[in-house]
């Protein structure tokens, strides 16, 4: 994302989507597991969220003061490599990969169950129009599109105040609008499971899903205008109040009008439903709300490559995604997001609740590593009232330690069996990936001073195939590197059997007399590289000499034109791999004939 | 194929295999059309083939004056172009394509057939089982082994031998085994249409889908051992006389014993089965049955690509397919073929009868365009007795000929308009590329002697990153190059406000004092491109110098490591192709860390 210096209010829409679509699925979460012990357990629903928003209340004011101690960005694993060490690092790089991944799916299903809800008669389209939008963020990311963090401004201020709006209206009339809902209950009469505390902690769990996302103003600090932590901590702290306030208002709703899940209808859309009937309003914030859930995707698309470049930089992840500057290395990481949650989209069939189990507990696992490891922050740095602050990063790190292990007793059979497996694969491969780019350092020598540099004499060898301008200027070029070239040209029996070619062009280069000699190369079967290097290796044997090969390519004016040109250039470039000592040049030449 | 100078039998399995198998779907496609008739109607399958054998007389006649005429080899496209222009020779090169991709498809299809013809369990399978010949075929190919003709000679021969010898037996016991056969019969009880001359011809012209293959030999003339053209002769009569044998035995059999036909039963399977009873030898001939229909298949593998560099040298395809020699190139040739063949059978569902409408269009347009060519020919040369060889060639063309106007209109609606709208595709395809290379060619003036080169004073860039035995590497050879060398190094403010790695690699290069200077390039964003082409810039218009821009890489032990390096190149290099006067060079340092 570019430096944009923005403000608060634009804070919240381009940092805190993620955190503040949560309550489309979050309180739905809830539900859907307290529905299993029938109606009577519905009541739960509100201390439930109660305890989740205390969570909430834990969290701002822990990352209010990770701004405060990292002002330069201060992501799970920024913090965690700065106080906890190397190694809880990659779990919290490995958990953030899982989070954003699951992110974009959970956002998108959420997003296309608010637009099915509102339209029932899509239901059956759930998965395509859920493939549909990701294609659409996926082009516009790779488009460059994708980071225009004021774009967002509007739909974010429609969503906040048309869905608090909303949550008054139905607060203020106690009955709710009694239409009927699409969709039937799913609703147990009887219920399955008795109200355990097992239950309780599921809901729970579930219920926390809510809270993803709460860490992302804290990463993006630097781009607030001055005075930057301060601004920052206003827009944790507005998101923490408007988040807590839309999380209590559904809760209180939901119970009052005895919500339970609905086939084709989440809870939100039944909430929105009995508040304002199914009228306009409904409508207008519906929609909204399936935009700004592609939205919230669509910052996760912006996320991944600033914590890959960092694995790169510390050489856990290939270097090539340091340069998350340059356009093609950004946008294979798009490309790796968009198939990654495309795939668990078509898995779980569009269903948001099913994905759930996976959520919460890579984002957790960051909140944990987070608090703790700024706990050591403080207690290494100690500055004013650095005590007080340790005790509120170690109650946050305490309470998401506690919950991430909640999660991950009480789903690991819906699917956290699934994180459990892939965070340590993630930690293996940065691992092993680590461990090469070590050796290789070694074997290169890389820090200590090596010998002197010292130049050979050059021979340049340029391939031709014809005489044209192309050739003129190749043969220029290599006359600038060296003095000794040799131009080769490779003909296959057929073409000598016709004598066409092969005479026209040692006739035409006796005629130009350009200085440097043509060789012509002789081959049985159509093979182009065979000869060359086979002619190349016998020059490199003969005299200390650098080699350089100056293959001359043209560049077509457009892109399907270049299907047509310079397959050689490839063909020979990856056959000379194998020596080392031999420079492979190329000489462009741009063309602009179209046809 | 390698020149493995081959004899007449040797001729036969590597080159007539497609017209041999062709009994496989030749016969049934008669019955199949007779039997929309009635039972009334399928005695005509003796007549029919009668036609049919005679025609395949004529074409061996015709062929063996091709194989007189182009002992270079003379396909249906190099024998059009050199008689009849440019414009009949894609027309030509076109109907081959679709020809090499049915012949793939139908041949599978076929021997899948046998298969479940003689294992009747297998019938659901019928894709999954065509998919994966296809694939065995194409992985054999891409290694490189799908051209030993040798291994060809042992499943040929059984092949042959075992046909003939089931229809011997079949013709020596008048009555046939009343064994009940699997399936269940297709015929209509009452016929759907009467016996008319369409009728007829529809059968005729599905029946001519057995003559496809025999212009194989024609081409593969220089494969045999001297005297060439001698023995390919001989080979052509020996395919003329055994395929004719075997589809007037069929015929007859078919005829005697009402062979009509049936569900899950090749016609092949079910003459083999009345023959020898379904005990150890149908097994035996049917499983050689299908494997060398995977064989036939197999040879279109290695057709294609030498059509194509034909098609590439004349520039009616891009140059790359002329480099069929180098094994990159000709993998490409083989994906695409195996990928428009089992896109084919998938779309059939494995079925050949499907196929067959559209195969022996495109086989007996290139029939009619050789013969044709050939006429011309012989007008023009005029060697001994050549209004005799005009006149069989003159024949052949008419015959053929009027084949092909019957295939396109009685078998238009079934499928064959597809072959008519695919061969005017192809036409106009090449006929772009051959516009585009010709503007290409004018515009590089190729072929006129162009000024004299000359060269300029060099100015080497070597981007570097740390210091290391590939720096050292890299600097060598740009002295090599010229003495003027810059070495450059890019920061991203990240690493600038750390500052770690910049002040170490200056300090170290001061250290190293290798002659040339070092200039750090500092930037915003995460991108080394953008400074790099930057500096580029300034310095390409810093007088009248030749820019060399050397890119170290280091080429790693295994294919999997090379993902972990070398990115900076891939994106450096493509950033310059705009910049004509810059040469992109790469150093090239090989590593052997194994992990």
């Amino acid at each position: 994302m570019d430096k944009e210096q923005i403000t608060p209010v634009e804070g919240l829409s381009a940092l805190s989507l993620d955190a503040l679509t949560s309550v489309a699925y979050g309180p739905e979460a809830i539900i859907v597991v307290l529905a299993l012990a029938g109606a009577g357990s519905l009541h739960l629903v509100l201390p439930i969220t109660g305890a989740i928003v205390a969570l909430l209340a834990i969290l701002v004011f822990s990352y209010r003061q990770v701004i405060d101690a990292y002002p330069g960005g201060g992501g799970a694993y920024a913090v965690s490599r700065a106080n906890l060490g190397a190694g809880f690092s990659l779990v919290a790089g490995a958990a953030l990969i899982v989070d954003y991944t699951l992110t974009v799916s959970v956002s998108i299903a959420a997003g296309v169950g608010a637009l099915t809800s509102a339209f029932p008669s899509l239901t059956s389209a759930t998965v395509p129009i859920c493939l549909a939008i990701l294609a659409v963020i996926t082009v516009l990311n790779l488009r460059g599109l994708g980071a225009s963090a004021r774009a967002f401004l509007l739909p974010t201020m429609l969503f906040i105040v048309g869905l608090l709006a909303v949550i008054a209206v139905g607060l203020i009339h106690p009955l709710g609008l009694k239409e009927s809902l699409p969709g039937r209950s799913l609703l147990q009469t009887h219920g399955l499971q008795v109200v355990s505390v097992l239950l309780i902690l599921k809901a729970f769990s579930a219920g926390c899903s809510a809270l993803t996302g709460v860490e992302a103003i804290a990463n993006g600090v630097p781009l607030f205008r001055e005075p930057r932590v301060k601004r920052a901590k206003r827009t944790e702290m507005m998101l923490g109040l408007i988040l807590g306030a839309m999380l209590l208002g559904l809760a209180v709703l939901a119970r009052r009008w005895h919500i339970g899940p609905r086939s084709n209808q989440t809870v939100l859309s039944q909430i929105m439903g009995m508040a304002v009937g199914r009228h306009w309003a409904y409508y207008v914030v519906s929609l909204t709300i399936t935009v700004v859930l592609a939205l919230a995707a669509n910052t996760s698309f912006g996320g991944l490559p600033i914590l890959a470049s960092l694995l790169a930089r510390d050489n856990y992840l290939p270097h090539v995604f340091g340069l998350r500057g340059d356009r093609q290395v950004f946008n294979s990481g798009i490309w790796v997001l968009a198939v990654l949650s495309g795939g668990l989209l078509v898995a779980v069939g569009g269903n948001t609740n099913e994905m759930i189990p996976l959520f919460a507990i890579g984002v957790f696992t960051g909140f944990t590593l987070s608090q703790t490891g700024l706990v050591v922050h403080w207690w290494r740095t100690r500055p004013a009232r650095w005590r007080r602050r340790a005790v509120i990063n170690g109650g946050g790190a305490v309470v998401t330690g506690i919950a991430t292990i909640i999660f991950l007793i009480s789903k690991f059979e819906q699917g956290a069996w699934i994180v459990v497996i892939a965070v340590p694969a993630f930690v293996l491969l940065f691992v092993r990936i680590h461990t090469y780019y070590v050796k290789v350092a070694l074997e290169l020598g890389v820090g200590t001073v090596p010998a002197k540099p010292a130049g050979k004499r050059t021979l340049v060898i340029v391939p031709v195939s014809n005489m044209s301008q192309l050739t003129r200027f190749a043969i220029s070029e290599a006359l600038s590197l060296s003095p000794d070239v040799i131009a080769i040209s490779v003909r296959t029996d057929r073409t000598e059997g016709e004598h066409e070619l092969s005479d026209d062009l040692v006739q035409e280069w006796t005629q130009w007399n350009p200085g440097p000699p043509l060789r012509i190369l002789r081959t049985e079967y159509s093979s182009i590289v065979e000869p060359i290097c086979a002619f190349i290796d016998k020059e490199r044997h003969e005299g200390d000499r650098q080699i350089v090969v100056l293959i001359p390519m043209v560049v077509a004016s457009r892109w399907r034109y270049r299907l047509l040109h310079n397959q050689i250039d490839l063909v020979l470039s990856s056959a000379l791999r194998k020596h080392a000592d031999v420079i492979v040049a190329r000489v462009q030449m741009p063309l602009d004939t179209p046809v």
